[in-house]
């Protein structure tokens, strides 16, 4: 039987990715689907399309929308949640983290511990101060190293191939699933996907 | 007691304002909750924005990622889709009509017509014989009429009033559902809508 598996695409810098990676694994686990987390960045892309900001700052009604739209959905799913002094906030080094990990057993602990720090907390997540506490709260056992890995050049280079992966497959916004060729934009579409990835194991098996 | 009402803001070019137009009347009546029904142009607020045309449109991935969500979710819903061989199709005259009509009773029908003829039969919503159609169809008594009184000045600048009130109260996207002061954006969003609707008439009681 083929192994029923998701891609959570996601960039640290975005609000909605908080909602995915804080439900993700409970939702994937009730369904036996297996999360692969792979951080990439927004900036890129936004700047290929002309943008040098977050949308939600460059449209003023889009983000005032959003952040209403975080405090209901978050209320709505027992997340914490409040707004940060600073958006969006420079993930640079906590993705690099993740892309130079890949599926060490702390990634996701870290991943939900870093937006916790950003949109609960209103920490600086680009501090590497604040980085090697989430990196020990998460179980990473080598916080110090895991933090010099991120600084390599392979780091550096997994994730910009991170990124052009995501332009590559056509992935505009974060958090996005990925099931096979099927991605679905926004926590909304969460379960929407999770039940493809369920069904899409069930046809192979 | 006060009633339970939402006001579904909803563009003719919009794709997922389809959505919410098929569903909406059935789900509201579930929860004793009255639907406004409020047509408004998007075209002001994306040109606010430096947008000459759909955002879909402008944005190949995210217009790509869009016809096949539509697909996915119309199909979750079982509402007809067909993506049609124009996009946006020019809703002008439509909105006109529903405009001047306020609340007659023919008009839920004729909107989730208009939809069906744009998104479901690639019909021309622009054209009068289309709409001349569809409004017979909706069971408007008078059809030749309605679309008369969608030339009038009146109708002109009922419409008018509905963008700028739509833009004064941060509406930037269809379809929005507004219960009081909230906002909620897109067609995934009207369960959440209804359920305030339902919730704050209680409130009120």
């Amino acid at each position: 039987m083929e192994s029923k598996s998701l891609e959570l695409w996601f960039e640290f810098g975005s609000t909605y990715s908080h909602i995915a990676a804080q439900l993700i694994e409970a939702a994937a686990a009730q369904r036996g689907v297996e999360v692969r987390w792979i951080p990439f960045l927004l900036g890129p892309i936004f700047r290929s399309q002309g943008w040098n900001d977050s949308p939600f700052n460059i449209y003023p009604a889009k983000g005032a929308y959003m952040w209403r739209d975080m405090e209901r959905e978050c209320a709505r799913h027992g997340i914490p949640f409040r707004r940060p002094s600073q958006f969006p906030r420079n993930g640079l080094t906590a993705a690099r983290i993740v892309a130079a990990a890949a599926r060490e057993a702390w990634v996701p602990a870290f991943v939900r511990g870093v937006y916790l720090a950003n949109f609960t907390d209103d920490r600086d997540i680009a501090s590497t101060a604040v980085l090697g506490e989430l990196l020990e709260a998460a179980g990473c056992p080598a916080p110090a190293a895991a933090l010099e890995r991120a600084g390599a050049p392979e780091a550096k280079q997994r994730l910009r191939d991170h990124t052009d992966s995501a332009i590559a497959r056509g992935i505009f916004g974060a958090p996005t699933f990925c099931v096979g060729d099927e991605l679905f934009w926004g926590s909304d579409r969460m379960e929407q996907a999770l039940a493809l990835a369920a069904e899409s194991a069930r046809d192979g098996a």
